[in-house]
């Protein structure tokens, strides 16, 4: 029977779920395969540490340097994460002839044309299903089944963290601390939630699927990123009232030539399906020119649904090593020489309806004077809400604007926070209309 | 450059989807692939009728013979559609040499083991991505990304004609036969409407999902199947009441080597993603023992949607021929020699909870008479809804059970309905807990 021989870079969670998986499912596998995989050695700089399965002590071993080097093995998962060691770990068991799979979209974010380089150099396969959206079924529909399209929109709900805080601000009304607070208590959350809740995590999502959409390279400085702790559940409320909900969304776009490439806090109308995806749920939204919309949904974490992933990978390459069709598929989609570099939009001339938020004194003609600087800078007004009075006589004034562009927006509420009965900095959250 | 020659079978509706794709996304698809599909011919009984696209006249044939036997043509698309001439046309192309991809359900759903054997013994392939789900990705990433998991259960929404109904019979409380007439004329249910609305479309599509993912043949005629007219809009007001949506379901499911495979009008609670899933779209939800819960949701129908999972699967063979790997993944997921028989669960020994509706006199103690007898056939209450006074005293009783046997529940409600009080047969509705 056909082998393929694996090595594993790092036995924490995920590896736990792969090793899972190889226990649990090696027939099924061979069946569905028509060949075998086998695990040959995990590393791990703590080969001792407790774990959920139970491995032969001979396949363990304390050297990455080990896995990456060793002639046996066909095919290296790095499970470590980061940058580095898992950079210098992967370009050498590529360079090594080694297939590899990774979960590390932060490392493809950031480093990925060099890994995408090296494995062509190297004519071996670099995978990555499970770096974006856990074990949903993204990259590979994308690469495959949907490759007719000519796609205008990747966007979704990339970050279960950021989910379930907003989820629970939702359902329970509460401040985005004390769910903070609570996710962090309750293991959903990071002792040092940065990456997840500052958007950072989403961005690396994104930049991956807008080189898998678009064919072009997208630097990750040029991705805007903008996290959830200033959403207030202020905020959700009056989303709420007028029928939207807001989640944190990663919006890759292209037209003519030109891509948006932003991750932030956005009004989706309560009927669009990615405003339904509640708790760490994870989505992505496509819309291809013949596909129409489409949303894959599912668990973006976790051992096993990253495993999952992993593993769909691994099956992918041993089925290519089988019938000798190595490469079948370009790793990102498009041939590396085929690959643009098309321009991104600045933020400033985003165009879309907006929500504002201001916070002003309770006085006569205090609307009028808002409105009158919003005409001046072209936002047109679509409806308004002055609910009830807040402390000390301040009063929130909150709109929705028909489009308008982020630079013109951006202008009138400087001019609007000059304004003596203005209390506090205005808050403006950007609304997308019909993603899927 | 690399080229695969590609002949359509039938030039209708999907058809013309494909040819606009051939002449949109020409050169997207070559970047892509690295090689080149060329449309070399069209066979159809009325070459001349009117169409969204104009091709060539010499590539327009009315012969399909001429297409399967063509010497040049390496694919053959058919779109004919239903039992004969497609199949025959289908095994002369296979026989021929040629790999084929189509959409047509209920020829793989009754005819699937002949051609999947036709291929094998041709050595060519056999890819119908488009005959589940429309332009949704299923098909493939069963067969591939989720393809380390076991999969337990497979469910879904797959017929979009009866989804329209239900939803619309929700949204407005409308009857069911006000709304498919409405429907038909609007053009979203056909004239006929027996395949869609008896649920024989969506049982073709079952039966395609559960061989792939349970690797066993199964009959069409073990699929239970149970349409949507018997659906009212009082069933679905009371279902709203108890937090629940109507939806007409295809769910398959493999425990212990047993299978279910039914298609009926099915409770789901509001939260869950298939209760979410409206209109015309289709979704299909997927559980897998690593991946967990999984929903692939868009477009179930329409010329581009369906054209875009047909290219996927032309580009799909095109990458195994360039690459030559022919054949490099099953068309069924199992190599065909692994498949097995497993046995079809009958209805009777079901196990779920139901929603009983009893339609009785206004009179003290018929409440007691049924749950008597509802008691005696080990049948528990979970709660109960005695509406307002119906039409000439007839009193609506509704109950949900908790988990009960079919056989019980069927058997109780004949005794029910030969008690005095009860004026109309009594209904039942399967109800589904927690399917993704």
């Amino acid at each position: 029977m056909k082998q393929l021989k694996v090595g594993i870079l790092g036995f924490g969670t995920v590896g736990t779920g792969v090793v899972r998986i190889f226990q649990n499912n090696s027939e099924l596998i061979s069946t569905r395969l028509g060949g075998e995989l086998v695990l040959h050695r995990i590393a791990d700089r703590r080969p001792d540490r407790e774990r959920e399965v139970h491995v032969a002590p001979e396949l363990l071993t304390t050297s990455c340097e080990e896995v990456v080097s060793h002639p046996e093995i066909d095919l290296v998962i790095e499970l470590i994460g980061g940058y580095e060691p898992a950079r210098s770990l992967v370009l050498e068991a590529l360079k090594n002839g080694k297939h590899v799979v990774t979960a590390n979209k932060a490392l493809l974010a950031l480093h990925g044309d060099e890994l995408y380089n090296a494995a062509r150099d190297a004519g071996v396969e670099l995978l990555f299903e499970a770096a974006v959206g856990g074990g949903i079924p993204v990259i590979s529909p994308i690469k495959e089944s949907l490759c007719a399209n000519r796609f205008s929109e990747v966007a979704g709900i990339m970050n279960g963290t950021c989910n379930y805080i907003l989820t629970r601000m939702t359902q329970e009304g509460a401040d985005y601390a004390e769910v903070l607070k609570d996710a962090q208590d309750k293991g959903y959350a990071e002792a040092d939630p940065t990456f997840d809740v500052g958007g950072i995590d989403a961005a690396h999502k994104l930049a991956i699927l807008i080189r898998l959409c678009f064919g072009t390279r997208i630097d990750f400085d040029d991705i805007y990123v903008e996290g959830i702790s200033e959403v207030t559940a202020l905020d959700i409320e009056f989303a709420r009232q007028f029928g939207y909900t807001i989640k944190l969304l990663a919006i890759g776009k292209e037209d003519n030539g030109c891509v948006e490439a932003r991750v932030h806090p956005t009004m989706l109308p309560n009927n669009e399906p990615l405003a339904k995806v509640d708790g760490v749920f994870n989505a992505v939204a496509l819309e291809g020119d013949f596909l129409g919309p489409a949303l894959l949904h599912g668990q973006g974490a976790g051992m096993d649904a990253t495993a999952s992933a992993v593993m769909g990978d691994v099956m992918s390459v041993a089925r290519d090593v089988f019938s000798g069709s190595i490469r079948r598929v370009a790793p990102m989609s498009y041939p590396p020489e085929t690959v643009v570099d098309l321009p991104v939009k600045k933020m400033t001339d985003l165009r879309c309806p907006f929500y504002l938020r201001f916070t002003t004194d309770d006085k006569p003609n205090v609307l009028a004077q808002i409105a009158h600087i919003l005409g001046e800078h072209h936002i047109s007004i679509a409806s308004m809400n002055q609910p009830e009075r807040h402390a000390e006589n301040a009063v929130p004034i909150v709109i929705l604007t028909h489009e308008a562009s982020e630079d013109s927006v951006v202008e009138a509420l400087m001019e609007i926070d000059k304004l003596d009965v203005v209390r506090e900095k205005s808050r403006f959250i950007r609304i997308e209309g019909s993603l899927a």
